[in-house]
């Protein structure tokens, strides 16, 4: 039995505290969350206690914390609970910093704890289906990956203020199945330009991001790659990727709530995707903490590592980095 | 909290005490079955005890039972826990006899507990979401229904003998979701025509029994069903309808397990349907008992009432007797 | 070089007669109709020029007719044609007398001629793919065939007055469908039941029609059929089979005017199918008449037969004769 | 009536010769080709009479000429045309040198000719279709746009040798799709990136070519576009596009040869897409044709103009020179 700490209690905070309750061979102890009230109910919800970043850390009870705190809380939460010999969940990204998250994946390392990164795509079944079929071979070998990165509808420009921009906030996601698709073999990228624009909302632009990017990259065996994401599809969560190989491609498809088609005097009308990501990713959220304390027991290698988690957010500076310059990047 | 005990350890009796198990504000407390280690096993495996029909009945603390045992169980258990005043969510069929079935309905409306039938397509996600266009008017009048219901692999012959023959064993449900899409304003067959052979495996033919079957029914109200069935599907459990209304048509597809296509030289391939019940029906079968809590709490009625169960046999029977007869049955 | 006159200017007529104009290797001379002015219209676009029956049966320079008159006047252009040895293309139905329609089929026999039915269904790219695959045994051998054919519309009563019925006017492509994709190995239908509806439009009942139909049918080796039918699909002509085998599945969509998918705010929307057989199946008609010149040169069999428009009359006649009775007909 | 002479007899020109001979209104006088015998073939199955560009320069009995030659006659061919005051019906590219495009493009206007580009896309109708949605804004304003653009298998290194590149021999067609659909306001590309390898056929590289290519636009309006195109698709012509718009998205999909969808133990597959540019641009070929004949008599505008094949090309140029850079390109 792993016992459990979960620091966060807020939308994705909650989704976590809720698959590891229902985990067996997992007790969720304790819930942390500066918002007292949060905690509480979340807590009350689930059998689980209150408690407080230090007591989680100075409790020899706790195997595994699993960090859904604001972004900027990140970092230090991971070099705590690696210090204090707890194993690490941590939602993306590490850090806005690079360097910073390279310093949490060192004090991973020297603590040795495990720690997995929360790339939940690369659980959700239809990409993960695409990736054992491209592991098996089936269609060759790949060549060339587009990415489309779509959410629902962008959030107000002042909750976009501290998310380090588009490229860091929103594609790291992308960045990551780029890596997972394209780069299985130990390939990385060599060439990146970004670009972008605000479409969407004209105030985005005023706290210096973009809503609307697309990004090209080509890795050092000459792999290419496209990501185009917008902050805004009017028919909802578009989350797909397509690859073409050697002998064929391989297409993920949107997921619908249901399969009825309706046909009617204006068209045949299917379902829109699931709405967003808590929809979408419902199935990935329960895999990905199933698969951590599945390879926690195993002593297997996680799916998604803290090394994974850097990488990203070196693309993820790189594309800022492109996208500031007019220039393409040479990594 | 509703404290349950569930008759039947096999394989859809350990779905519905999974799903007891997991529903919020019941208490799955007893597994029934005269195969003692898979009560057992079951009953450890979700935190119960192992006990008797004779001890369910007798504990006033049951509110509810569950019944999933073999058919030839079905109206003995409901009767007696009718008789001991206990709620009931019980599989289909109620028995292969309409007499008995009918007994079972007057005992439990004697009794005043609530009975709800395991018709659990009614609860398939994209089952339901026709159903309430249809409701809503959506798309007009619905006119000519056309089911089809095929499972992946035809069961040995000898498994069949009991059955109570295709119509019985298999049709029951499409019968059932005859009435559910095109009589729901309390319209009834009244002409109906049956047909079918051993196509699949001769075998079957040697316990009386076929393996592919069609029906025709038309309504009091002229509206017209056509149900095909077949026990054998080589791309797995196809489970599908359409309705044509006066202003439209809803299609109801089958569910695949990801949404990744595969396009190569050989053309552009998607998964085949969910592999049988299990698969295809797992969220309905949690629907249907998350609604059955729900119902019995708020006074409501069923969605699938043992009238509806009693009312799919009738037209079971009648399919029975136009195949042995070769001519149309007026009902 | 071969001469060919067309009867009949309407619709279908105008058609044929383009196509034949546009065939290499044939020369469209004449175009006869009552309504003359129709038939100068045609004759003067094509090159043709404007004839009568008895002109074009007494020439000896015509090889073929085309017969694209009203039906009534079918089986004694047929009888004359034959009589005068010309070949004999003919539109359905023979006639809607089974009796006379066979006895064309004798004239046709004892003359010598050839005599291809006008079944533009076998050509359509669709069908026919679906068939070759069947042909060679692709998914293994048929079992099941499911036959979805619904108008775009209901004609006006009074035009459906002199038709013959649904199942002789409507249904006679659908019988002949059944036949060529069920029974390609000499089977033939041994049982059918037939039953319908007024549900369209009320005026249809008042000259003893109706405008929804089901049909099922049993082969002598045991194979089923199922054809639903409807004068009106909102959504447009819908035209579809599904054959299940004893490997799996064929199904034959519908074709669209465009392959652009919409995603909005209210869905992912397709287009409709093509509008009516004059859209769906244009390159069908086109394919017939290139089909009937190249057998006629190579002496090869026709795809269609007078003897298939002779079966398929029977089982219409078989269909009508069940409604009527209410009761399945062993044939 | 039009008087009509075809350059080249080659496997477009055969194309283009066909449909000339075909619509109503005009008429294929001559055909031209330095390979006689392909010539008079093509001239003798069409009714018409091989020639020489001089004659039919010097005959003032032509109205028109459609040029399918050899890419490096396309400019010399158009300034005689224009300076014999024909009308010019000319296949992509003007030139593989924009300079003399530009100079074709005004010796056209000096001339008060008329002249069209082949760039048959523009008349496929599905893309058509997306096209005049996009105009009547049915799904709002555009902001991003895809382009998947794959041939089905490479042509040998040598061949590619006096091509100008990929991106002026295949993705030329995929600019100028962008200008049409991204750029219908007056809107044009302000900043490009291209990058590309040789994944296909490594033969590719020494002859200086690329056959995976991937090119990113924005626009002076901030809309953002992506190609990405191969030389190879094991599945077939790949010819796809998406535009997100403000309230929604369209997507242009495949075209297949039959609408079949067929089941087995595999899985659930459709047909490839059609073969290659001669299949699925057939209709388009066909129309773009009977377009410019409409055009010319009404004097309307055409659909695509010299000048438009003038900025394709720079586009194309644009992208050869950010591969060869690595650095984004300012136009």
């Amino acid at each position: 039995m792993k016992n459990v700490a979960v620091f966060g209690a807020g939308r994705i905070g909650r989704i976590h505290a809720a698959n590891l309750a229902a985990l067996p061979g997992v007790t969720l102890k304790y819930v942390c969350d500066p918002m007292g009230d949060a905690a509480a109910q979340l807590a009350a919800q689930l059998g689980a206690q209150v408690s407080t970043p230090e007591a989680v850390f100075a409790d020899a009870g706790i195997d595994v914390v699993a960090i859904a705190a604001p972004t900027d809380a990140h970092s230090d939460l991971i070099t705590r609970a690696a210090q204090s010999g707890k194993h690490i969940f941590c939602e993306k990204p590490i850090d806005l910093s690079v360097a910073r998250a390279q310093a949490c994946a060192e004090a991973v390392r020297a603590a040795g704890v495990a720690c997995m990164m929360g790339f939940q795509r690369r659980f959700d079944p239809t990409f993960n289906e695409a990736k054992e079929r491209l592991a098996r071979g089936d269609i060759g070998k790949p060549e060339m990956l587009v990415v489309t990165s779509r959410d629902p509808g962008a959030p107000p420009a002042h909750y976009l203020k501290g998310s380090g921009g588009i490229f860091r906030d929103m594609l790291i996601h992308d960045f990551d199945i780029f890596r997972w698709i394209l780069c299985a073999d130990g390939d990385e990228a060599e060439w990146l330009a970004a670009t972008g624009s605000c479409l969407v909302d004209p105030e985005i632009a005023t706290v210096g991001d973009i809503d609307s990017a697309v990004v090209t990259l080509r890795t050092r065996q000459g792999r290419l790659a496209q990501i185009n994401a917008s902050r805004r599809a009017a028919y909802g969560y578009d989350q797909r990727f397509e690859i073409l190989c050697s002998n064929g491609m391989l297409q993920c498809g949107n997921h619908r709530p249901s399969e009825v088609v309706q046909s009617d005097a204006a068209g045949v009308h299917a379902d829109k995707p699931e709405h967003f990501f808590l929809q979408r990713y419902r199935e990935a959220y329960r895999l990905e903490l199933a698969h951590f304390f599945e390879t926690l027991q195993s002593g297997g290698a996680f799916r998604t590592t803290i090394e994974d988690g850097v990488a990203a957010q070196k693309l993820a500076d790189a594309a800022s980095e492109s996208l500031a310059s007019g220039q393409a990047v040479r990594l």
